[in-house]
């Protein structure tokens, strides 16, 4: 019988997504068989694990959002699954030595949305330094009429002459300070996971150094995180959410950025203590901050203290939502699944080793 | 007598406004009178009629938003006025002819606005194409709980692989490129006041057509507009409001833009006709537009159909609302005030000859 693949979100083909017409392709060819979620909405965990529990599961297409991955889904699925393919970049919802235990392949899709979520990173920089969500807020209240033109108002500050510290500096980080260096920044300060060693010249994946240098804006390894909360004018969280970076930006960390300071969050929601931003924002400790991702998204309702500073841009999670991205990642995904589970003719993408 | 500045805007020096301290200053050391409008709204025009009714104002230091410089306050002014200076790029507020036919000098702005607004360009392309301000409704509405995230959610357009087409290549539309060089754009189409004529290349002022170079992006004059309404994903207006440009951007342009396409307006909002481009955008003629300037701001409630439109960001035209803009704006209009007084010491920022 034909390998069984359980997909947990549908991926339309007609709509564009590349993933899905793999696996319609495929399934059509007889090569899988296709069990699918079919609402547009978080898998049922039920479902999920009663689908697992016949056993008869070779692969799984899961997402990030609302699905977890550990020990209680991989023992109800038992010794038939080969493979676990998350359509995302961040892995923070697969409990890896579970799956390292078991021997079962894990394939992630880091490639395809680099570039839409460093353009994300680059429009909350500059939409939080420049204030545009209270511009907004005032134009959808109607209060633009009482709020003439002068020549103080909104002023919020730009990125010229500015030192941008990038934590978390792989290829989204990389791609985010590249979009960054055409804004007139004075210096960049990174960290990769090894804070203070220097970038491998074989993982500039996007020749963003040499870019860097030919417009004569210093790029260099940041001594400590502590070095980037004291020198920068705009932090941008790039990382993977690891037990390290959980609550990296904290109330240590924020008392030491400059009151005009910005912080982007393009990572995951966790990588900072949402109560210390608030309290930094409120107190003026820090200027702004852009967030794409904050800790229990999806269910931020209106009065969270979140949504109601209007120094703080918050936009839902969006970072990677182009049809090129979403389609990329589809594709890569598929490919993961497909090759994990044996079918002839796929490639890995991208499989993490441990 | 030391000559009299009418100054119509409040240009306080104690919060980083150095045109103000420049007025501050030669008024103590008495080699100006200054004559000033107190509120932080636009200036009475009748108080201004009476002011410079009584004959012996020799300078007039404005601002772009709400006030007119025309015959009939020229003709108020009489013989006495010898300067005018605006704080703003921009100049559609200022009846030039009536200027000239007096012999009144003229000074503008237009140096210490570029990059805050070629800033405010790229963020509403890259808010627009990326669905930004529907996302912040969303969760401004407490939308995001019954929202929950799936492939397709929000998705929009790349800058990848586009086309971007500058309507105006002056020092803004060439610092707006160059932000948008990071991008991975594909190539530029811009037309300069004469459509077709290639830059000037003493007037690449900030090497953007090097930089372009460098990063192997094609960058060329359009053959016409035309052409940039066919060819572009991104359309970025940056050009001065002129009879010639006045609705440049209507029915018949957006009859021919993709329906992919994005329009950004920070130049002034008259460039654009807003019923003909909220037409296109209800009937998805065009995907989406980013707008700093709308014509009959600040009156713009929230029934207003820019407002009401999801796929047009609209922010209160802050494109020049930075600090160092503003203060650098102040600065220079102020040195063409007291250049143009007669004032010892002070050269001319930037004087417009007819």
């Amino acid at each position: 019988m034909a390998p069984k693949i359980i997909l947990t979100r549908p991926l339309p083909a007609e709509k564009g997504l590349e993933g899905g017409a793999l696996l319609d392709q495929a399934e059509r060819a007889g090569l899988v068989r296709v069990v699918r979620w079919t609402k547009d909405e978080p898998v049922d965990r039920k479902w999920l694990l009663e689908e697992l529990g016949k056993g008869d599961t070779d692969g799984l297409l899961c997402m990030h959002n609302g699905e977890k991955i550990d020990e209680e889904l991989l023992e109800a699925a038992g010794s038939s699954l080969k493979v676990v393919s998350t359509m995302s970049a961040g892995y923070d919802h697969v409990d890896v030595s579970a799956l390292k235990k078991r021997n079962i392949r894990f394939g992630t899709t880091p490639d395809a949305l680099t570039d839409a979520t460093a353009d994300i990173g680059a429009m909350l920089a500059l939409m939080a330094t420049r204030r545009a969500g209270e511009g907004i807020r005032a134009v959808l209240d109607g209060k633009w009429p009482e709020m003439p033109w002068n020549p103080l108002l909104l002023c919020g500050h730009g990125l010229q002459n500015t030192t941008v510290g990038v934590i978390g500096f792989g290829k989204i980080g990389q791609t985010t300070l590249k979009r960054l260096l055409g804004f007139g920044i004075k210096r960049c300060l990174y960290s990769t996971s090894r804070v203070g060693a220097p970038l491998d010249s074989s993982r500039d994946y996007f020749k963003t150094l040499p870019l860097a240098d030919y417009l004569g804006i210093e790029v260099r390894p940041a001594e400590s995180y502590d070095e980037i909360a004291r020198e920068s004018d705009l932090v941008v969280l790039c990382c993977p959410l690891t037990p390290q970076t959980k609550h990296l930006v904290d109330a240590e960390f924020l008392s030491k950025v400059k009151p005009t300071a910005c912080v982007v969050n393009t990572a995951r929601g966790p990588v900072i203590d949402t109560d210390a931003l608030v309290a930094a924002i409120r107190e003026g400790r820090l200027a702004s901050a852009g967030l794409d991702v904050v800790t229990g998204e999806p269910d931020i309702p209106a009065d969270h203290p979140l949504v109601k500073e209007e120094r703080i841009v918050l936009v839902p999670h969006i970072g990677s939502a182009t049809i090129q991205a979403r389609s990329g990642m589809s594709r890569d995904a598929a490919r993961n699944c497909l090759a994990g589970v044996g079918v002839e003719g796929f490639e890995w993408a991208n499989e993490v080793t441990f």
